[in-house]
């Protein structure tokens, strides 16, 4: 059906008129956000995008000339695209702290000991101020294994610098993570190329 | 309580029998896992961290030399982190394509106008394989507003390049992009620093 001149214009006097009154919604909502702090933000969940996230929020914060340290508390490959294109650049610390995946490495206490090393590296760069962002990828599963002490990381995130911001990403955040976060994303996994049969692609997956 | 060295060395050798079994589990999905062609990944809901997932990839692409377009659709300003940071890289070609939200524009002819104006920007890449990603950033509003021809747009999705990559990003996509799609995210905004008052940072938010 095909509108007359008349109905269409009328049709974007109302559209005018109705993104004029979410403006002020949105505006007034704007100028109520006044406060300023270091974010602690957690992305978790099944479906693919948390590590990218993180990533891609740290595009952002080099954009503006910040410096940025990279835990990687699982992972134990270096040819990855993300360290190749972050890793020597001038505002980045990048750590790979990893053995790969508890099914990888099949020692419990190996896993301990790994993640009590790279938690070391992690606090480090929680106690300077001159980090003004910190990606903590994949912390979730030492909180979540048992392999750091709670407690403590939780304490040394609540008390890191006022103006640093950190983003810990990987599956099954703990209750505790999610309470002390600012900003909590729950990626849900809709749909996975890789359950049809299509391999971990470079540049896309690692 | 605290277990006995026995206790201990039985539970670690458990452990380790149970990710035997999952590494095996594991390692024939992977080798299931055979075919390759470019993925459409969808990236949506309201949590943050859609258009930052789509960024970090774009990292790992660049990381293994791919050339990249990105195309913005709703955005209008282009002092970004983001474009900052990956604007001038020879690799990167980057369009702010965007008049701002509707409710900035209040105007609806506008806005389908400046939508087919940053279409054809895009459709340009989606026809042209040595793009090998294509980052659609905020692409589901042009589609759910009606603001472009959906079944144009997905023929070009589905007929483009078959190694080219496209991420596309933004709230509420439509069921017929997310049946085209191999990967769906959906973010869902389980908690948002915003609406505890606090102002949009740079380097996290923009």
């Amino acid at each position: 059906m095909s509108l007359t001149a008349a109905e269409i214009a009328e049709n974007n006097a109302r559209h005018a008129t109705r993104m004029a009154r979410k403006k002020a919604v949105i505006d007034a909502a704007i100028a109520n956000a006044t406060d300023e702090h270091g974010l602690l933000i957690v992305i978790t969940g099944n479906g693919k995008g948390k590590s990218t996230s993180a990533f891609g929020t740290m595009a952002r914060a080099l954009g503006y000339g910040m410096k940025v340290g990279v835990c990687q508390f699982i992972k134990s490959r270096t040819d990855t695209g993300e360290e190749a294109f972050f890793g020597k650049l001038p505002n980045v610390e990048w750590h790979v702290l990893g053995d790969g995946f508890t099914w990888d490495t099949q020692n419990r206490e190996q896993d301990i000991a790994t993640a009590k090393r790279g938690w070391a590296v992690a606090t480090r760069m929680l106690n300077d101020p001159s980090y003004q962002l910190v990606v903590l990828d994949e912390l979730t599963y030492l909180l979540s294994y048992g392999y750091l002490d709670n407690d403590l990381v939780l304490d040394t995130l609540a008390n890191r610098p006022d103006m640093q911001h950190v983003i810990a990403t990987g599956r099954g955040a703990t209750d505790a993570l999610i309470e002390l976060a600012d900003t909590v994303s729950i990626i849900a996994d809709e749909k996975h190329a890789y359950r049809d049969g299509v391999k971990a692609q470079p540049g896309i997956d690692f």
